[in-house]
């Protein structure tokens, strides 16, 4: 069974010798308890939480699943002890407004947090994730008394929450949504409609669930511009906040599925049940907008933590397993040499290292921006972050769960034989991992907002992100960086050249975009975890010109290289097909294709 | 739940139009039967098997699974009908000996036949193919009394094979076996040990199950030549052909695994089993070698027959599914237009179609050359034969089975979230293809046998193949194949470019190939995919010049056409990762990768 580690060594490494998390919490309003000592506290709290109670029972979690039972849904067993552990010791509320009982520590702190969550136990994870989307929902748009109610509860963890978007008929498309609120006239709403795919949509983890519902008003235009949102509690919430009624939602089942066994993907009916709407009439898009980028950058961090995870194991294994004789033998007294010797090996190991912890920079620097967007007393850095983090946001969710379909299989690889077999644990990081690629918009959602809806349209969209790279570039660099930074540079221009041909290409032919866009996303992703690998070398080759012997250090500088040298070149390919235009897609008779 | 339907217009165009089996089969001794008409029988017949026995199956055998009670194996009930209905309706011996009771057809018929079997039901139609490796291992090898007793029965099916090769302690490795023969004095050897992951390895389908098994005798040599090869039945077989007494193997457990669930995968534990020493004494490894490579071009057809499933999985969804306006829209009467007008949905989908149909007519092509090793008059032909099969034996293997990885992610991504669900199927046969990355000799271990087994130290093992091509290219084509063929040329001098270097660098840095062994076997296999792809388009066009005006047709050389434009241009990535070095692998200490 894998037993997931926290890298705590490389976690500090991204936040404070990378990313410079020492003076953005020195500059930060509200991070002022978030000293490296204290921070360094908590992560190592965290990391015990996450090795010690989630990841044991993450095996389990996806042996023994959720069941649906005359309407009742039932976590794993073994997911309610952890979860009532995670209740009791704070954890829920770690960053979470303190108004409402929580911490406040910095988003990004809690980002660092949740890494460790969905790497030591996904499917576990969702629960508090949920929640947390629902409480920035509800802090962002309901009324001071709703949040008064309800936000307290879901801070402690006491309540949890969900988002009820998806439709049997739409999921991408969340303009062809049919439930429909009509007005109770006492301030109150009676929603009827059925959702599907509703990740943590009913459990027995906790004594009520806040569903986040999106519907239509009577008088609703069509489209995504009449859509509205509400809140609609599972339980009634009493005026006195005390739990009431059960409410007119339903579950009518949860789906078997592929991975995250442990978490329920329900069918939830609502029969005129009770609601509050918290959004203006048929602006509940908008509304939800906050929280779905956010929580597109969770996934990412699920995608990432995969990564690490698999990595961790099939690394463990590699040491440990002896099967033939390498190139060069390591150890002669051994009928054979440690797998782990074998070139291939390596090839495969190094892809995961350089995704996990280039993927973990990436993760960290939105979190960061996430911070400066929402807290930085300046107007200009906190504009600045959020056309930064517009551009990130879809690069981090669709390529770092793309990056772990790959990792994870590399991971299965890596054991041969025994990465197909349960009890290894590494084939269900490879199941579960594929959902990120599809919730939260699909990679190819990600790739059009990306080109289509954000690039496209307004090209000072990638300039924070170009010109930081290019201050990068043309900073002072250590000799181990100076060639990494002039790769890089060429291939910022190649992105930019390619936005060019494409935005000039587009008013020709609109499949133009479409037909580009998966490609330019992936060729943006790999162009940004190589300015984060440039960014590490550098890190890196200060810290040993300044005398370090770590072999940390030396093995950043040579992971840099492998990710320069073995991975980057797929930017090559993808620059060929971006380029090769709409025809070799769309001039086929579709009658014809199978 | 996904419907397999027969690709029958394809198969007849990658046979008849492609690969010219018609003048194959009237060259062929003892093919005499299979007329263009017999086959198209066979074929029409087998489908219906295929698509109205196995297929409505299969999401049940993967649902119900094997079970193991008190050392006896069941498999998924559902399975046993089937298996009747194979054995009584005389599938089983299709294209085995006559003289053991089989029909005798060309074993590229049978690889035909075995590409239905395995795309409408891979659990399943591993019972089949393992029996089949048995009886090949057993033709070849056993003396006449032995084939008599044994292979009667295997040939109707009524009992079944395996192949009980991987211990505990090695995979890849055979060298390190440990499994043990004593002499009995009386003909019979004792044999004792413990194998694992033995596919099909204990069941309930058959009355008898032959393993065929891999152990040393007394005075055996360390590594691999000191490895014997037993026939070793489950229940020991009487002088007079009747089941005896049950054996001294019993199986201790099955796995839990990610995939092939109604197949059962078995630890096998031998106790001073009976059995009979099939091989010369210490020359197990190489008798097994007949059965080891023409297993591979199962596992090959396995991972294409995934391929082809899902993409008929997820086309069937693209055209239903109506989300979001195309960017030209196609239904303006429905709120939305059907998801295959979106140009990123056809990329996935034209995808799976160029390996499916790619992959097809790379493995009817092995088939062929399979045909006439086994049974050409002519010795010089045979040696070709010979000769181009090791070269495509781990191409086909390693690269379809790698393929299928990719295209069956596509066709759950198609289908969105229903994609990650179990009723749909798509998941089904991205679980069931990991396992092809891994059997047979991992990928990783295909790659080396291309490139560090057969092609480093002789050149001459890529003639026979690089002939073909060259002579393709220097063809009369039509207009519409020749820049495809101009393409191809040019990847052939970039692959043989490539190996001239490789071998040139080997003797400095044995790590040099291993190092560049996984990327060398995909350039090959995308390589080799463009010849098939060319060839196609060349027998598209011709048709259509002659008049025809098939759709058909004009879908092949729009797919050629996405194949050139869109999925060569990896191998400019690959190029360049194989250039890199072994320095960017193995220059890392290994204690400090994590």
């Amino acid at each position: 069974m894998p037993e997931y580690k926290a890298p705590l060594r490389d976690m500090r490494f991204a936040m404070y010798e990378v990313l410079d998390f020492g003076s953005h919490y020195a500059q930060l309003p509200g991070a002022e308890d978030a000293t490296e000592d204290t921070v360094q506290a908590i992560l190592e709290e965290s990391a015990k939480f996450a090795e010690q109670v989630l990841s044991p029972i993450n095996a389990e979690g996806d042996r023994v699943g959720c069941t649906w039972e005359d309407g009742r849904v039932s976590v794993p067993p073994v997911f309610k002890d952890a979860y009532r552990q995670f209740v009791d010791n704070g954890w829920a509320g770690l960053s979470q407004p303190a108004e409402w009982g929580g911490q406040g520590l910095p988003a990004s702190l809690g980002a660092v947090f949740y890494e460790m969550l969905g790497s030591a136990n996904h499917a576990w994870s969702m629960y508090p994730t949920l929640t947390w989307g629902a409480i920035k929902t509800v802090s962002a748009h309901a009324p001071r008394e709703l949040q008064e109610r309800f936000l307290p509860p879901m801070v402690s963890g006491e309540w949890s929450g969900t988002m009820c978007l998806t439709e049997p008929h739409c999921g991408s498309d969340l303009g062809l949504l049919r439930t429909r609120a009509q007005d109770n006239g006492d301030g109150t709403w009676a929603i009827s409609g059925s959702k599907m795919f509703i990740s943590a949509g009913d459990h027995d983890l906790t004594d009520n669930i806040v569903h986040i519902v999106l519907a239509r008003l009577p008088d609703a235009p069509e489209g995504v511009k009449g859509i509205s949102l509400f809140i609609v509690p599972k339980f009634w919430v009493e005026d006195d906040g005390s739990v009431g009624a059960a409410n007119g939602v339903s579950c009518g089942s949860i789906e078997h599925k592929m991975g995250i066994h442990g978490n329920a993907t329900a069918v939830l009916n609502f029969d005129a049940a009770r609601g509050y709407l918290i959004s203006p009439p048929h602006k509940g898009m908008s509304a939800m907008f906050t929280f779905i980028n956010e929580s597109r950058l969770g996934v990412a961090q699920q995608g990432q933590g995969h990564t690490e995870a698999s990595f961790q194991g099939a690394l463990r294994y590699a040491r440990e397993r002896l099967q033939m004789r390498a190139p060069k033998r390591v150890l002669p007294e051994q009928p054979a040499d440690p797998i782990i010797a074998h070139p291939d090996v390596r090839r495969m190991l190094l892809t995961q290292k350089a995704l996990a912890e280039g993927g973990r920079l990436l993760n960290y620097h939105c979190a960061k921006l996430v911070d400066i967007a929402h807290h930085s007393p300046d107007t200009g850095a906190r504009h600045r972050a959020e056309v930064e983090l517009a551009l990130l946001t879809p690069i981090a969710k669709g390529c770092l769960t793309e990056f772990s379909l790959e990792a994870t299989s590399n991971g299965i690889q890596v054991l041969g034989g025994h990465g197909f077999i349960s009890e290894w644990g590494m084939e269900q990081e490879y199941r579960d991992t594929r959902i990120t690629a599809i919730y939260e918009g699909t990679n190819g959602i990600q790739a059009l907002d990306l080109l289509g809806r954000k690039i496209l349209p307004d090209p000072g969209v990638m300039l924070p992100f170009a010109e930081r790279v290019r201050a990068f570039c043309a900073g002072e660099l250590p000799a181990a960086a100076a060639p990494l930074a002039a790769s890089l540079g060429e291939q910022l221009d190649l992105w930019l050249a390619l936005t060019d041909e494409l935005r000039a290409g587009a008013a020709a032919d609109p499949d133009s975009v479409g037909a580009a866009a998966y490609d330019y996303l992936m060729l943006a992703g790999y162009t940004t975890l190589a300015y984060f690998w440039a960014a590490s070398a550098a890190a890196a080759a200060r810290a040993l010109e300044a005398g370090s012997d770590e072999g940390f250090y030396r093995a950043k500088l040579a992971t840099a290289r492998f990710y320069f040298e073995r991975m980057l070149p797929r930017n090559h390919c993808l620059a060929q097909t971006i380029r090769s235009g709409a025809g070799n897609l769309m001039d086929v008779e579709e009658a014809f294709l199978g």
